[in-house]
């Protein structure tokens, strides 16, 4: 692999860029000033004096060179955040002479690719199917499960899923050397949200480089109708000190920052939500300006907490339940402060379905909205002025 | 700032101060011991041997030189722990046209002061109205909240408030700049107890040097009569090595060890915890000798856990209820032996109202109780000798 | 204390030990593979290509010398886990005039023994009753607890018990001196599962060396009949520098993995989980293939989470209940990575009641399961595959 040659075209690319951010920047900073002193009401009844909008850049701590305005190629990427966010691979469906429906999955593991994890910034991937993290399985309680399982890697791997099945499906001591295949079969039970990752030992390395995904059971009665979403929370160690240079939900750093997720007002959002990271000892996930009922391991349809924060350690996950009532945009993150700040912050856009004035997607982009961007957020405003 | 002058007066003080705490304790330290050789009913039944009551101090491991023995004075201190305790702030009230409660509030943010956080050191405090923690908002559902936040500081900030509001009133896109003005308005909604705290980045700065604070929303059918009180965890990174030198409740590490929260035999008590620590992962909270019922977030009126441990990361909180049936006091601290002793411990007393015995709290200030400082435990314990 | 000679032994015995372990781990996988190559139905079944059975050995990372391979010799551990586990002290009974059950236990501390923690590693240990963890105290809620406390020990100690009880009864103030002793007394509420410590400053050193147990509190109305276990999560930093070298459960790094917990297919498992790790911020429960019902604390008997993860930080504890539905060997280990590869794993072996054929311990004391070894797990899977 060329990787001298990624790290010096990575390192040109990113100081040019950089500089071309810089200059950006100043000048939305500016015009976010001069919007602010704009004579419109929701300035004069909110804000007074030196007031910027937008969400501060060119401002991170740590050994992460500016990553927020940067954004990643999705050609060279080791996964498509958007894309996986709401991918649901169901399986090749077929029907048992007992009824039982049988759903086929073909998982491959590789661990030679090269792959862009944050902008310039370039990895040794070990992926499921090529992507970090691997594709979502998703089947219904009592469904039997037949994951065909190929290595094409150059080192042994296996599929751990956790959930209930026979101790030679378990994916532990059943090693799968380099060539090899093994067909992993059991009872889709109980309904919930689970992990599935490699169990070769050392395991953290294993880990570390991307050998996991999420594996969703539905209940038989299926959970009410609603936006719904994956999300894995992990990290990436490029300097090998088994410390995170990278936290990410969904694979890439900050990718939701210049992405939103665009969401409907009023609609039910429910998030598969897993926590994959290495080496540190618990993540967590904290919503804004809301509150989700949270459903600990997806294992029952009773919420156990109705919160805006959930901590996790590795190979912990639940389903996450929320609706917004209000249009704009919206942070979600680990509030643990140095994860954020590496990367594991994202933002859903709430659009009002019955609003005409789009928000521009422009604009969110460039993470500097200006006030004046929200034209209906402020004649929102004024109407919840007449409310009180 | 004069900061040096500060920190030569500082050490020099904590040389004399030291030295007669040294003496002091010796002193007690043989009284105590002679207190447990007297005959008396205790110590006849329950010791024999070398026994000497009262929790060790000038025994502490890590960079804290013997912080239990020493007092911070109030008068320099970031806060008054014992003031901060109780205290809610229920705004300026008034009446919407529409019968809706308004409730104002005004926090001014500030940092540039310097301000005692432990005995003798100093340390660049920022602040909301001056303490850290900030004060206690608080509320009953469905009240709008409007906060007139004024910028006193040379940096920007804002206020972040958990809870539910619009995308505008959340403290993150609308930049506060030094000098600025921000009115944030929003429903008090739902019920539980959420923290607020500035959303500039770098987060971590913003965190660690103190603008956060609590916020209460109580339920429309209010929860049953209580001695409520308010409890932050936090911490100081004296040295800005990305690692906390400090540990407290309410802001000052220790102090409720010199001064013992008092609560009375029989009384509910209700804790609103809230987890602002930065850096580590996660904060605990034991209680001594008892149980209590947690109420995840806050935001349900059926207990979550019976229990005398929970674990939160940063932005976590609960409400914790508790009676204690027996006089006497009490440790509560971080089970995360560490933070414990860098000063996140401190006493409840437990007084018996029936009893016309009071509690010394001389001697408890002290922190090295003799055994004769109870003689009310002791008929109580005879009385229980009979029970059994 | 002759350590200067244990270490040099150690050494010596560790290096000739090692070297047969790879001459026989050599052997044993070459077999594997054969074993692998087999046309069984299994294998033709599930397997293609390059598969090792087995779990793998001498592929561990960080400072631990493959104590997979290696046993501990019970005479000089620490502990016996397959005694400790199942063993509950209900102390010695009698009745009191008003009918109460008392139940007296006698707990000596000592802190001058050098025992062995892992292979060749001797550390000096501070323990309960001669043993890390110490006994496991059981009683029924309402009964009166006498514990006659001896202080062997060079250092002062004390005994802090989770659960209700009066101040001085806290094992905090009234602190023993060497040579010393204390009676403590208090009823046994609530029902839960609690742990016992002591409380000397500095805190962590005295549970770091091992001062610790666990006590169980029985509803009056017991819980269903079960194979009750318990397990106590710890770790040892035997180099002192406030990190751990070693994890486990009960006491001996990876002992459950030579020593597979033998179980029945069917049976209810209970198990008494509770977390004293030291330094580490968090701890873990995985358990393979399965969920448990988690009742947190064991205070209630409505289970909190139906899972297969649980955190907690030092001093939480819950119970687990589960039982297997298929026969094999599974896997439970933390799911911090680092743990797990530092000792905190070991194995269920779940045997068929009705099945004639045993499934070999010598084999699975070798850790190095061929497929060959499990005859009746593949007439299972045979006729599973009639199932659908």
């Amino acid at each position: 692999m060329p990787r001298t040659q990624f790290w010096l075209l990575s390192a040109i690319t990113l100081a040019i860029v950089s500089t071309i951010v810089l200059l950006l920047s100043y000048n939305n900073n500016t015009q976010g000033l001069a919007g602010a002193q704009d004579n419109n009401d929701f300035s004069k009844k909110n804000i007074v004096g030196g007031h910027i909008p937008g969400y501060s850049i060119l401002e991170t701590s740590g050994d992460v060179l500016d990553p927020i305005s940067l954004n990643v190629t999705i050609k060279d990427a080791v996964v498509d955040p958007m894309k996986y966010l709401r991918e649901f691979n169901y399986g090749r469906v077929s029907e048992l002479p007992n009824g039982t429906t049988l759903r086929e999955f073909t998982l491959v593991a590789s661990d030679d690719k090269v792959k862009e994890i944050s902008p310039g910034v370039f990895y040794n991937v070990w992926t499921f199917n090529g992507t970090i993290p691997g594709p979502t399985l998703r089947a219904t309680e009592g469904d039997l499960i037949r994951i065909n399982f190929i290595n094409n890697g150059s080192k042994s791997h296996t599929i751990h899923t956790h959930g209930i099945h026979k101790a030679d499906m378990d994916g532990v001591f059943e090693t799968v050397g380099a060539g090899g295949r093994f067909t992993y079969e059991f009872t889709a039970e109980p309904f919930g949200v689970f992990p599935y990752h490699c169990h070769m030992q050392p395991l953290e390395e294993h880990i570390v480089h991307g050998l996991y995904g999420v594996y969703i059971v539905d209940p038989k009665t299926p959970r009410p109708p609603a936006d719904e979403m994956v999300m894995v929370m992990n990290g990436y160690d490029t300097d090998f000190d088994t410390e995170n240079n990278f936290y990410t939900v969904n694979g890439i750093p900050y990718y939701y920052m210049h992405h939103p997720i665009q969401i409907e007002k009023g609609q039910l959002v429910r998030i598969y939500l897993v926590n994959m990271l290495e080496f540190d000892p618990i993540n967590n996930f904290h919503l804004h300006a809301n509150l989700y009922q949270l459903y600990r391991s997806g294992t029952s349809l009773i919420p156990d907490e109705y919160t805006d924060m959930v901590t996790m350690s590795q190979g912990e996950r639940g389903i996450l339940e929320f609706k917004y009532k209000f249009p704009g945009q919206y942070m979600f993150h680990a509030h643990k402060t140095e994860f954020a700040e590496k990367g594991w912050m994202g933002l859903f856009l709430v659009k009002d379905p019955m609003s005409s004035v789009p928000i521009s997607n422009e604009t969110l982009i460039r993470n500097n909205v200006t006030v004046n961007d929200y034209p209906q957020e402020l004649s929102l405003d004024q109407k919840r002025g007449g409310d009180i």
